[in-house]
C-alpha cells in the first residue's frame, strides 16, 4: 500500500510540477502584456476626461456605453452586445446650497452634495434648528424634540477598523435610512456627516432609500471639516442652517449593460463573468468608482486576444448599467441569464477601486473555496495573498442569488478608497497606472485558472 | 509515548493560547492608540513644511536635528541624546540648467536635477553632442566615439518587475557608476533617464560614486518625457545639448544622530533599535523618503508610553544622519556599538514609503526567521502578509555587518514609491496618514513581539 502510493506520487507530482510551471508561464505572459503595453489607463483617461461624470439616465450614461462597445471591440472581442434594462431616473436638477444662517452675522457656507435620490427642498429653501445626533440610538433620546429640525447624523468613520470596507458598512447605514428614521419624527431636512477618513472637505454623496411610511425630506452630505465645525458650533450654542436642494425622480428610463465576450473553443456554453459598473455619480469623474472596474475588465479581454490565448470557456466582459442608485443592470443580467438558462460557472467583479491587489474575497462553498486557495502560489507573486470567503459584486450578487453562481470581487488595498468614494475628488489624477494595471493582472490570472481547471 | 504528547500538547496549547490572546489584546491597543490618536502624520507635517528638505550639512540639518529631539522629548523618551559624525557636504550651487541648442531654432529646455556629489559643469556650462546609450554594453559598443560627448544613459525602468524595488536595484547601477564609466571613455559630461514609472516629467536625483581612476564629470537627471524626447529626435538627426551645473563638495562637516529611548524594565542592556534617516534630498521634503519612517519610529516609542507599555528591553528610536550621500550616520551608531560593546539584538528600518504596510524583509538566520513567521496571525490582522528573509535597511546594515545583529525592513506597498523617489514631488501631500500609521502600527507590533520573546 505504501509504496503504490509512492509510486502513484512519482506519477502524479511530476505532472502537477510540469502544469503549475505552464501556469505560472502562462500568467506571467499575461502580467507582461498588461503591464508593457496595458490599454486600461489610457482606456480610464478617455472614460473620465471624455465622457467623464455618467449618472444612471443622463446623456453621459450613453456616451459611456458607446465608449464601452468601442472599446470592447477594440480590445479584439469576438461579439459585442448590448442588453437594455429599464433604470431609475435622478437628478441633482440644480447647484445644492447650504450655510449656517446666525441673524446679524455673515452666513458661513456649507459645503454639501445633495444624497442620491433624494427630493429637493422647493426653490424657497429649508431653514431650521439643527439638532445634532451621534447615532440612532440618540436620535430616539432625542426624537420628541425633533419635529421641524434639520437632524445632523454626525457618526464618525471609525478608523479602527483596519478594512475601511468594515468602517463603511459600519456607517453607510445612516446614509441608507437616516433620512427617513428622521422624518418619521418630523425633521424636515438631514444633514449627514460622510463616510470617509479624507483630511479635505469634500462631500460624498450616495445612494439613500426612503420608507414609503414617512415623508420623503431633503437630505444632503457634508465634508469632515464642515461637519466638525458644525458640530463644535453646536456645543456652543442653538445653530440655524438654510438648504437648498434640487435633486428630483424622473420616470424611468432605458439603459444597457454593455458585454464583450471571446467565446469559449471547448465549452462555450459555460460562461465566466468579469465586470465592473459603468454609471457612476455626479460629481466627479468615477474614476475609481468604478471607471477603473470596467477598464481593468476589458483589459483582461484584450490580454487574451494579444497573447493568443484561447479561453475553453466563454469569457463575458460586462459593463454594469446603473449600481449606484438602482442595481437594474445586475439584476437585469441575472433575470436574463435564468430565462435563457445559461450556465455561468463564475463572476467576478472589480468595485473596490484602482489600487495595488491584495487579494480576492469569495462567495463560494468550502471545497470550492479550498480549491481555490491553491492557486495562491500562482497569484502571490503579482501581490494577491488573501483569497478568502466573503466578498464579491454589487452587480453580480443577482448572478449569486438567481442562479447561485460562485463569485469573487477583487480586494484591492482600501487606505484611500473612501478619501475619494462618490466625491469630487474621485478622478483619473487619483488613480496610479500600476497599480490599476496590477490589479487586471490579478483579474486574468484569476480568470485564466477558473477557466482552465473550472469551478 | 503518544499519550504522553497528547498530554503535554493539553497543557501547553491552551497557554499557547492564552498567550496569544494576550499579545493580540496588547497590539490592538497599540494599533488603537496609533489610529485614534496617531501623532505620525502632524510629526510629519511640520518635519516636511517647517523643516522642509533636510540635505546633509545644509542649514535644515540642524533645524531636522532639533525637531527630532524634541518630538522624541514630546513622544515621552526616557532619555533623548544625539550622536556626532563627520559628514560629506555637497551643495546643489545653484539652478541646474539644460537645453537642446539646435543652431538657429530656438533652445528646448530640459527639466534636469544635478546628481547627488557631482561636480560642476563650471559657469560657462558645456555645450557638447549627445551620444544615447540604452545600456552599459551598448557604452562598451561606442566607446570608440564617445571623447567629447554627453552620454545619454537611457536605461528603462522594468515595469515588468511587480514589487519596483527589484525595478530600481536593476538601474540604480547607472546612477551609481555610470558618470565615471563615461568618463573612462572621454565624455564630458552625462544625462540619465530618472529611476521612476512617474507619468511626469520630474528628474529624480541620488548619489553618484566617482571611480577616483577617471575624471570627475557633471551628471545629471532627466524625467521620463524628457528623456523620451530626447530619444525621439536622437533617432532622426543629431542632438547637442547644453547643460551648466553647480555641484561642489566642501570639506567634511558636522552631523548628528539623534537617539531616543524607553529604557528596558528588565533587560536594560538589550538594545532594539527602530528607525529611519533624517536627511534627503534637496529637492522635496522628504516626506516618504524618509520624513516617513522617522515619524513612524517616534510614533512607536509614544504608542508604548501612551498605553503604559513598559519594554523589558531597551526600544532606542534613531533617527539617522547623512543616509543618502553618505551612510555615515549609520557607520558611526554601528562603530560605537561595537566600541561600547552594546547588546543589539534586533534592528528595524522604515525606509521605503509611507505606503500600506504588506510585511517585513529580515537579514537573520532561518531559524530565527521561522519564529518571526510564527507571529503572523498577530500582525496580519494589520496588513502584514509577507515575513520573508532579505531586508534591512541601509541605516541598520552597518549594525549587521558590525555585529552581526538581526535586521529588518518594513516592506510597504512599493508602486507609487518611485514616482516620487528623490524627486520634487516627494512631498507631504503625497502620504496618506492611514497608510503611515498602519505603517507604524505594524512595526510597533514586531517590536512588542520582539521585545517579549527575544530573537
Amino acid at each position: 500500500m505504501r509504496l503504490k502510493l509512492f509510486t502513484l506520487l512519482l506519477t502524479i507530482v511530476p505532472l502537477i510540477g510540469l502544469a503549475r510551471q505552464e501556469d505560472s508561464l502562462k500568467i506571467r505572459a499575461i502580467a507582461n502584456e498588461i503591464l508593457l503595453h496595458g490599454q486600461a489607463y489610457e482606456n480610464l483617461r478617455i472614460l473620465t476626461k471624455q465622457v467623464g461624470a455618467r449618472l444612471t439616465g443622463s446623456p453621459q450614461t450613453y456616451k459611456a456605453e458607446a465608449w464601452g462597445q468601442q472599446a470592447l471591440q477594440q480590445a479584439g472581442a469576438d461579439r459585442v452586445i448590448s442588453q437594455s434594462c429599464l433604470v431609475p431616473h435622478w437628478i441633482r436638477g440644480g447647484k445644492d446650497e447650504a450655510w449656517i444662517a446666525a441673524p446679524g452675522k455673515k452666513n458661513q457656507p456649507l459645503d454639501i452634495l445633495a444624497l442620491g435620490n433624494t427630493v429637493g427642498t422647493g426653490p424657497k429653501g429649508i431653514q431650521a434648528p439643527v439638532v445634532l445626533v451621534n447615532s440612532f440610538e440618540e436620535l430616539e433620546q432625542k426624537k420628541a424634540g425633533l419635529k421641524g429640525k434639520i437632524v445632523f447624523y454626525n457618526y464618525k468613520f471609525n478608523a479602527t477598523y483596519v478594512r475601511t470596507f468594515e468602517a463603511y458598512r459600519d456607517a453607510v447605514g445612516y446614509r441608507g435610512s437616516g433620512p427617513s428614521q428622521a422624518a418619521r419624527y418630523g425633521a424636515v431636512a438631514v444633514l449627514i456627516r460622510s463616510m470617509s477618513h479624507a483630511a479635505d472637505n469634500h462631500p460624498h454623496t450616495g445612494s439613500t432609500r426612503y420608507n414609503d411610511s414617512f415623508p420623503k425630506i431633503p437630505a444632503a452630505a457634508m465634508g469632515l471639516q464642515d461637519a466638525d465645525r458644525l458640530a463644535a458650533l453646536l456645543e456652543k450654542e442653538p445653530v440655524n442652517v438654510f438648504l437648498k436642494t434640487h435633486g428630483k425622480m424622473l420616470p424611468d428610463t432605458v439603459a444597457h449593460n454593455i458585454i464583450g465576450e471571446i467565446t469559449g473553443s471547448e465549452f462555450p456554453d459555460e460562461i465566466i463573468t468579469v465586470g465592473g459598473h459603468l454609471d457612476s455619480w455626479d460629481a466627479a469623474e468615477g474614476a475609481h468608482d468604478d471607471g477603473s472596474g470596467c477598464v481593468q475588465s476589458i483589459e483582461i479581454l484584450r490580454a487574451f486576444k494579444a497573447i493568443g490565448y484561447k479561453p475553453k470557456r466563454t469569457i463575458r466582459v460586462v459593463l454594469f448599467a446603473n449600481e449606484e442608485n438602482g442595481l437594474r443592470g445586475g439584476s437585469r443580467y441575472a433575470e436574463e441569464a435564468r430565462t435563457k438558462k445559461e450556465k455561468h460557472i463564475f463572476a467576478l467583479e472589480s468595485d473596490a477601486g484602482g489600487f495595488t491587489p491584495r487579494g480576492f474575497g469569495f462567495t463560494i462553498s468550502p471545497e470550492l473555496l479550498k480549491k481555490v486557495q491553491g492557486w495562491l502560489p500562482l497569484l502571490k507573486p503579482y501581490g494577491i495573498c488573501e483569497l478568502e470567503q466573503g466578498g464579491g459584486g454589487s452587480d453580480i450578487g443577482p448572478l449569486y442569488r438567481e442562479l447561485g453562481t460562485p463569485l469573487a470581487g477583487l480586494l484591492p488595498d482600501s487606505q484611500r478608497y473612501f478619501d475619494i468614494h462618490h466625491a469630487r475628488s474621485d478622478v483619473f489624477e487619483a488613480v496610479n497606472k500600476r497599480e490599476l494595471e496590477l490589479g487586471a493582472v490579478s483579474m486574468a490570472a484569476l480568470i485564466y485558472l477558473v477557466d482552465k481547471y473550472g469551478l
